[in-house]
């Protein structure tokens, strides 16, 4: 027998929500997708999916069978959703640590704040072939619903950790790293540098850039010029255009 | 004697709103910006400025002094902004076609449907210093209120058209332009071409890409090698890194 949630007062509802909240969500250690795109992409790079919330009525990917699956009603799941088109399927994941991998090009993000931002700059990151991203202090939560999304899944390909950048940037020098931070400052054209064989790059807020603390303890600074008149490049295009850069 | 505006039903806060609507933008040929900063920017650039809207009580640029302003009590400014936190500044602009200027790098955009995605675009554009840009059918509104916000001010530093691609292509081949579309299929790495003299790139909607007519008009296929698991990348990235790749 089916049993379907239809109560917004439902204790698992409530739970799923609390969700929706930073804080829990490291209370937790768990954290809402939604969408078949993006639990298709859970499912298929193995996460941990603790359950599958679907909308009654809504046709479930073959997948879903193997999984612990609860039906809610239109009413609930849109209490659960936080999309303006909910497609009427969410899950909780369990964080894991990411499982670490050879560092060859690492990508270090100094307090980004908006989420679309933040969210794009990690899917570039594995288009770019980067092995792993490290957010720094201030830097929005990764589990951020509209960071999620605009992943499109890339946060489940390549590893990313919360970390204080003081420190890893030291370990990635030790370990024979050059370290590039973006900065208008004293910096050089990022064509003028030839990327080494490991090599960690540095972009900061959106407002204020990278923090002084930071650039000082950087090998190169670099800045991608301006030819026109924009007073600068949005911090997902720069990112873009640097890892490729660097990729390349 | 100063004329505070304070109703919502006074005939210019009507026409003022009516702006927010893209048919009535092109009737009146008038747009609203809002914001010190594309203010400012309209200004400098010696944009027609038919009427700066200032909300009583805030303290207004040296510059706005000689224009003509109209203004309006807190209420009335909060139904004229489209803003979720309103700097209390606005202006009516009056179109204009864009000053023609030598063409050699253009952007050409065919159906970019997220006003985000084309603010940010044609604030790359005018970083990387292309000539001009023109905007194909499908293409959201130049004119979208978050267009002008992700522009930056970029709308008023590079001449923008909207026009049928099939018609800009082979005036472009005409005047020697290299034509390059990015499309996934048959298309080469786009390091493994150099760049013409007078190179044209278009860049196609998020879902679809560039449509097939206008693919089989371009002199060359480019594509941006994905080394990750990433499906694609967003076209406003690809937009910036195959900017700077042409310009460089």
């Amino acid at each position: 027998m089916m049993v379907i949630i239809t109560s917004v007062q439902n204790k698992y509802v409530k739970e799923w929500k609390k969700l929706h909240k930073r804080k829990y969500r490291y209370e937790k250690n768990q954290f809402l997708i939604e969408g078949f795109h993006l639990i298709e992409e859970a499912y298929k790079t193995k996460q941990s999916i603790e359950t599958v919330i679907v909308e009654e009525g809504i046709a479930i990917l073959p997948i879903i069978d193997m999984l612990d699956v609860v039906t809610v009603s239109k009413q609930v799941f849109k209490e659960i959703s936080q999309t303006e088109r909910p497609q009427g399927i969410a899950a909780v994941i369990n964080m894991e640590s990411p499982q670490p991998k050879e560092e060859r090009y690492v990508l270090l993000l100094d307090a980004i704040q908006d989420p679309g931002n933040l969210g794009t700059i990690i899917r570039t990151a594995d288009a770019a072939g980067f092995s792993n991203i490290i957010l720094g202090r201030g830097t929005v939560d990764l589990y951020n619903d509209k960071v999620i999304r605009a992943t499109q899944g890339s946060l489940f390909h390549i590893p990313i950790v919360q970390k204080d950048l003081t420190e890893s940037i030291p370990r990635l020098k030790e370990s024979g790293f050059s370290v590039w931070a973006t900065t208008l400052q004293r910096a050089k054209n990022y064509r003028d540098i030839e990327p080494s064989e490991k090599t960690a790059i540095i972009l900061g807020n959106e407002g204020s850039g990278v923090d002084e603390t930071l650039i000082n303890m950087a090998d190169e600074l670099v800045k991608i010029p301006i030819y026109g008149k924009a007073e600068s490049l949005n911090v997902g295009i720069a990112a873009g255009i640097l890892m490729y850069y660097i990729r390349n």
